[in-house]
């Protein structure tokens, strides 16, 4: 059984989505596209050869019978909207990030979720499909470090323009927010944000880098350093102190050099190279679980805990406190939900 | 346009195909299958789900209208008959080493391609869809080391049984036979044999570790050390020395671990993972290439070059002599096939 | 020239430094020692050999005219006494840490030292000549990693008996408090304490693992994780995060393995084994600039300066909060001593 | 009780030893030196503020009361006959290598040595003093990797002048055959020489690189790259691959950096850096057991070996034959004296 997708917004990450569930990936069909550019929605089909309908609005797109599923791909303050109607239409829904521009609109998707009574949407966080955080995971839950009492990590990127002093956290952090709590199977209860030192070789009046420590319930504390104006490349460092041992996210694997008086290997600058695996296999088990009437990836609970947690981090960055993180109870509807996958 | 495929040889490598072919890869479908066991062979097209119609022998399956290509995966000493009769039938060929059991064999393959005035046959010589031999000829070819003068290899394995001598060399050194002059893109004039001190942890009569010494037309030298008894692990290394530096292959990527004592990444021990990413490559590549009436991966030539490579190394195994490697100059028609491929 | 040396106290540390300076070092000679154990003094004298006096006690030991200078390696809270009866005798002197135990014993003693007009005293803050520590200074000197923005740092021991909550601040932390601000040429502003999850490996009661959070004039932002019962090994990070690139303290040579599927190298799991050849070369320039009548090592000032920042961390533990580390201009009769050294 | 020591020859590495006996060692002072160039030998004695004498020449230093052991550094073709006058003093002697420029006079100095009864003789063959190799080789004693069957080798150096092709042979790779077979307590029985494709960066007229083959009696092949022009740095591996697993020679200790787009450690670019601290350790060690009656570095024996393995593997080199390599058993006399070291 073929999986029919429309996709809403045909816009880079989109574009990308559909190239990719064409010719990389099994088992989905792009049948509809939609985008407020109605000539690059043209341009797309063209282009990939697609046997697609391009449709007015994303609201037609997931009425259309044609449409099994839906991937939203489009501006983020209408996220929330198509993720609503998708879910009215009892149609499953792969959402990029953000869920929905705050906490309240993701609180609401929860609801309309739990209303009506299946889970259909996962989120676009696709650092839980990278194979070297999948293989830390598998080693913390393997307890080869003994139970984890620390994460050290950092997300470092070359450089950044237009970028706000709220972007090191909605834009770059978000991601450590979704995967750190994946990886211990923890929830957080504080955030605090440090401002180092600013290096002179960011846009003026950016606060470059932050650090932010972040305590869960069982008391692991995180600290992360946001560096984006780092210079020297694309790195993502996340390391898990345990009882007994150290793991530490592996460096993607590179040539090793010996050269003009270095032994080295490459560290990355771009970031879509660092995460283009994974983008391709969160898809495709996108595509596979929803076959199968399930959700097996970072659900709508998970889009509010991030955005909650999003928030408390811009506050404490804002006032230099430690700032309370406060959610209801995971419900048991989404308790269930169990990632599957093997490395 | 899916890529109609018949499978000759539902043993463990062909059933490994049929389910990449049918569950990971896209653009082709398994519509024929063959086994000298007929049971088996309809059990495969059972657990697979296949739509696939199971012939009473490779020749009537090459036959079929509904066969684009074939794919050979029976055992060695039929490959060569059922190469021919693909050729015969004007239809794409992939054929797992060896292509034939004798050089006169391969030499029978590469006159009926000529003959035949089109190339069709592709041997199953996975390393050159390796991720990392790609990223190292890259950096070969980008004159990231300059001239290559040296190639220092090791392949290595935990443990054999049921190994003879020539093993080593058919089974084993047969893929840096392929893959080195893929990466150097020369050939060799010369192979001598040495045979250190033996392991007393390989069975009773195995002469193990041997080492090789090829060398090239360019006056390059190539040791590697084929050690199948090493216990530590499925290990294979490459290393490129140049004018200007030394360039190698990867380490498979790993979590870094502190541990008891130790800082430490794992090595694999399953030579399956070692290669399964270059297998998924491997055929994901034939089927697009071959949709476009093309060969790009290793030919005929290619697998005929390995044969006469082996055989001069086996008689070097014997004699302790350095013997030389004779072969005809080759024909233009191979010249022009060139791999192409993105890292 | 020889230096003529008296050591007060032959405990564990005496005894390496007096059998250092007799058996590997040059320049010196133990010519007189003391202990509140006077037979241990005795048999320190007869088992090293040497033409040394034995001393009722260290004042006397402090006046005699054969003692060019003094080691004081005494219990802790005789430190003060003795460096001062050494300021007041005229006499350099090399007193381990701690200086004195409390920040005013410090105090007077730099004041009495400023008063005598001239610098005498180095506190054995041993790392400060560590082979790696130095190469990490001259990177950073060497502007190889741009402005230092970040330090991350780690301070682990596999596990510890009788160990207050507060010793991992007054005996471990102690020696990063000194050496950071050394390699960074900056002074500390402010101290937070983070107590993680507590690991069930260490002795019952006891808070472990710690991270100190230290703020420097400059913005420069400090985190060292204190694990002292982390069972893997005895391992001191150190990573500079600048402007431009990152530098990490050095791993100790080891050699590299292969074996039982890991690719490793060894952890030291004994703390003096680390630091060992940075003790000899702390006593062996101690010894060269003494007889050029210079202090290059860590002063009374540092000592002071190591004192209130233990002070101020120690309460910052016992609130949660972020404590001010309030200290006066350091002057100018310090500022000239400089450490002089080659990697 | 010191050991006074003349020093015949003050040239580079004469002075080196003069200077860290005097400077950095214990237990040795120079009281004698001598030099053909007697306003040299002057001027250093000045510059190092020696109490020494300066003597005519080396027979009359030798002679002297008050000299117990000799150091001779002068030119090459000297050695023999200091050595033999030494012995003939009944005093011990530290030479430099050669021992002698041909095997015919190491042979002599043996036989003098074994007649005067006692050892005298160490030759200067500095790695067996490296931390590194004496890592190295206390793991294969320890059997981390089971019995020794191979070793790869290389021996790097960034670029050379005026090098003819036999010093790759007789200053290149003459450590390696004095290193290697302590490391693996084995004797040599025939070497081969392959002369790869030369690089374009040497010299005109200069085969570089070479790799030479040695066996011994154990069966274990030793392979080892020589390549003295290879740019990137000075580069010394060693890697013993044994039943179990394998160990490799450390990496000099250098920071890791990540800078510009690399994740990288230093390479030494200066050979005199590599193996710095292994100088002081082999005289330092020499000087201890020298006055302990003792000779426990290497012997004229090993000179002997290294000359006759040196002079087959030339031979090999020209003929391109494998060529064996015939040596008397080791006398008794030399059987007993066995390296002590600590690591
Ligand atoms: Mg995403
Ligand atoms: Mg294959
Ligand atoms: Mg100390
Ligand atoms: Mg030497």
């Amino acid at each position: 059984m073929v999986l029919r997708i429309g996709v809403i917004g045909t816009g880079a990450i989109g574009q990308d989505h559909i190239h990719r569930i064409t010719h990389s990936l099994t088992g989905g069909e792009i049948v509809a596209v939609t985008d407020v550019n109605s000539e690059q929605a043209h341009a797309v089909v063209e282009r990939e050869s697609l046997q697609a309908k391009v449709y007015d609005n994303g609201h037609d797109l997931i009425q259309a019978d044609e449409v099994d599923a839906t991937i939203v791909t489009s501006w983020g303050p209408t996220h929330e909207e198509f993720v609503l109607a998708s879910i009215a239409a009892g149609k499953p829904v792969f959402c990029e990030k953000p869920l929905a521009t705050t906490a309240e609109g993701c609180k609401r998707i929860v609801e309309a979720e739990m209303e009506y009574g299946k889970q259909l949407v996962q989120v676009g966080f696709m650092r839980r499909y990278d194979k070297g955080y999948r293989t830390l995971k598998q080693a913390v839950d393997n307890n080869k470090v003994g139970e984890p009492l620390m994460l050290h990590c950092a997300h470092r990127a070359p450089s950044v323009t237009n970028f706000s002093g709220d972007m090191a956290i909605t834009d770059s952090f978000v991601h450590e927010i979704d995967v750190l709590r994946w990886l211990i199977q923890d929830d957080y209860v504080s955030t605090q944000v440090i401002q180092p030192r600013r290096t002179n070789l960011a846009e003026e009046g950016l606060q470059d880098p932050i650090i932010i420590l972040l305590e869960t319930k069982k008391g692991i504390r995180i600290d992360t350093e946001i560096f984006v104006n780092c210079q020297y490349g694309y790195d993502i460092q996340c390391q898990v102190v345990g009882e007994t041992g150290i793991a530490n996210l592996p460096e993607p694997p590179s040539l090793q050099m010996r050269s003009q008086a270095k032994l080295s290997t490459d560290i990355l600058v771009n970031w879509k190279e660092r995460f283009i695996e994974a983008y391709d296999v969160e898809l495709q088990e996108w595509i596979n679980s929803t076959v199968n009437g399930e959700v097996h990836g970072p659900s709508a609970w998970d889009g509010y805990v991030v955005a909650v947690t999003t928030d408390a981090s811009i506050e404490a960055k804002q006032t230099g406190k430690i700032v309370p993180i406060e959610m209801p109870e995971q419900p048991a509807f989404y308790q269930d939900a169990k990632a599957e996958y093997t490395v």
